[in-house]
């Protein structure tokens, strides 16, 4: 059967919901669930964080005996495992709900339609794909790492019209506005991680930390760092967590910075600098979902160059400094228009007096 | 007297009418005009090209009698002056018109009101800045020649989002898609007068016309050449008017350019170089409107830097080539951002696969 209008606007309630654990459910998929009973919503909820309660024990809890016979919508295909919590599925089972619909499968391949398929086969109908779209996005990171074992990465850039982030001479506070910054805050809060190079840490001593807007919960800081140089007295081993990706096993530095309560990889590769492919799928195997680079003209470069990123989103500030100031990306100089990396705009929108640009690879 | 609800729809009709002469009334303003009795238009015109009727002519002959009693909505005050046509002003008293609603009064400020109170001695009722922005916007070249005695300069440039316009090598064609290019083309029909530079006539050799679109009207092709060393076999020298806007006095040079077609200034500054803002006061005793800068890196500097540039026309295209390729603006170092040129977003939109932004001096 085929999804009616009423399925669509009770999925984007459920999807709303779902969005409330934006920065909260990692590493697990943000997802929402309404109970839908006579026109009318019985019971809805969100999953809150890991290891609580998943969208479907809440609504149905909040829908009591009107679960009966009701439809139930979900963001995400319910689960037929058990996890940290007993199977969703058995639950809906159990509630007697008449039907259930579904915006997405669930994206490991492994595991996909076994949700629906216990549904079935308990009596129950079911749909899937309504919103699908919007519930893919909304948990690109996770279904990232459950379809490729590592985390969508999105670069952060900021930079004026003629496209330079730093004058000459280093200096790049403020190019764009506080609005742009606040915007910058929330990509942090939703990403399970926040990843810079040493050269940034070196001259900018950031905290990576989201300030300018209100969560719970901090992303890991990941410092892209081969030789180990990252100071002792960096500001962001002050607190939180932190992984430094190295290429040189020196015992001694892994030790030091183990002590400033970070943690240490060591990923060479063949030019002995930092195998960033290898930490992408270390940071799929910690259970990263979303990765905000907010790195330099050299690790943006390397980033690009060696296919790690996913989405660039770029705040262009309404200035101008001329050629002389530094640039975006450090890459090999082209000879043909060929050779150009192609991206595909995704959104474009005003944040107060700057421009943000969402790109992805074409 | 306000505007009513009204007003502001005939107005609106008026401005739609007025932009049919958007590539063809050069010098002149684009003006429509809409009579309306008892809620219905009996007659509406524009202006199509200079020396033939304004559209307040246009819109009382197709009303006859039907003006009696009505109201004219014009897009610019009516002018009240002989000039290549007897006063609008003048046949609006004739016809017997009871109201006259003007989207803005006539911007030389030496003339501005005259033909409003020209209605009012007359018995006349009269409103005026009625969409005053939009009329504005539409005149803008006009504008600006009558207030600051030169051209609205746009300046047009195609970039990577990285902020490149051409390779290391020089490749630069194709940046941005065929969609981006025919906008480009409307840019150029709209405008009296395209500029570009020495560099660019030398590299790419352009035409500079409009032949994207279809168009009536060539705008004047003007090269920055200050050494006139325009080839005298340059492609732009084929047909329709050139002005050549050098800074040293050849006779023989100045000659054999004039023998190819072309119209020979000189302009010199201090720095034995073409003093732009001279040219652009020169441009402006010619009767130029709108003029778009099609250059290169160092002319673009050079408009920037001489305040030469009212608006930029930023084409972008979603691909990256690194920073190795060239940049937009040939500008001195910073050694603050303070010193950076602070512009406003004025217009973004996607052209295509690309991204077109429209940004003024803030």
């Amino acid at each position: 059967m085929t999804a009616s209008a009423d399925d669509y606007r009770w999925m984007a309630r459920a999807l709303v919901l779902a969005e409330r654990g934006l920065f909260t459910t990692t590493p697990n998929p943000r997802v929402g669930c309404v109970i839908v009973r006579d026109g009318a919503i019985v019971g809805e909820g969100w999953h809150v964080r890991a290891g609580e309660p998943h969208a479907e024990v809440h609504a149905l809890a909040m829908a009591g005996e009107a679960a009966r016979g009701a439809t139930a919508y979900v963001t995400l295909e319910p689960c037929s495992h058990h996890g940290r919590t007993p199977p969703c599925a058995d639950a809906l089972v159990k509630a007697g709900v008449a039907r259930v619909v579904a915006a997405m499968e669930d994206p490991n391949p492994l595991v996909a339609g076994r949700g629906l398929a216990r549904l079935r086969d308990a009596g129950i109908e079911t749909l899937s794909g309504v919103q699908e779209a919007q519930a893919r996005e909304l948990n690109i990171g996770f279904v990232s790492r459950m379809t490729r074992g590592r985390p969508w990465l999105r670069l952060k850039v900021a930079a004026t019209l003629d496209g330079k982030t730093a004058l000459d001479n280093g200096v790049s506070q403020w190019i764009t506005g506080d609005d742009a910054r606040r915007d910058a805050h929330r990509w942090r809060a939703r990403s399970c991680a926040v990843l810079t190079g040493i050269g940034t840490v070196r001259d900018d001593d950031p905290q990576l930390t989201v300030r300018a807007i209100p969560t719970e919960r901090q992303p890991l800081r990941v410092v892209v760092d081969a030789r180990l140089e990252t100071p002792l007295n960096a500001k962001l081993l002050d607190g939180g967590k932190v992984l430094i990706a190295g290429a040189v096993d020196q015992p001694e530095r892994i030790a030091a910075l183990q002590r400033r309560g970070a943690d240490v990889v060591i990923l060479p590769n063949d030019g002995g600098k930092v195998d960033l492919n290898a930490l992408m799928l270390e940071l799929g195997r910690r259970g990263i979902n979303e990765v905000l680079a907010e790195s330099g003209f050299k690790l943006n470069g390397s980033l690009l160059r060696e296919g790690c990123v996913d989405e660039l989103v770029l705040y262009l500030a309404p200035s101008l400094v001329g050629d002389a100031a530094r640039g975006l990306f450090n890459l090999p100089a082209l000879t043909s228009l060929q050779d150009k990396r192609q991206l595909v705009f995704h959104d474009i929108r005003q944040i107060g007096p700057d421009l943000r640009i969402l790109a992805r690879p074409a």
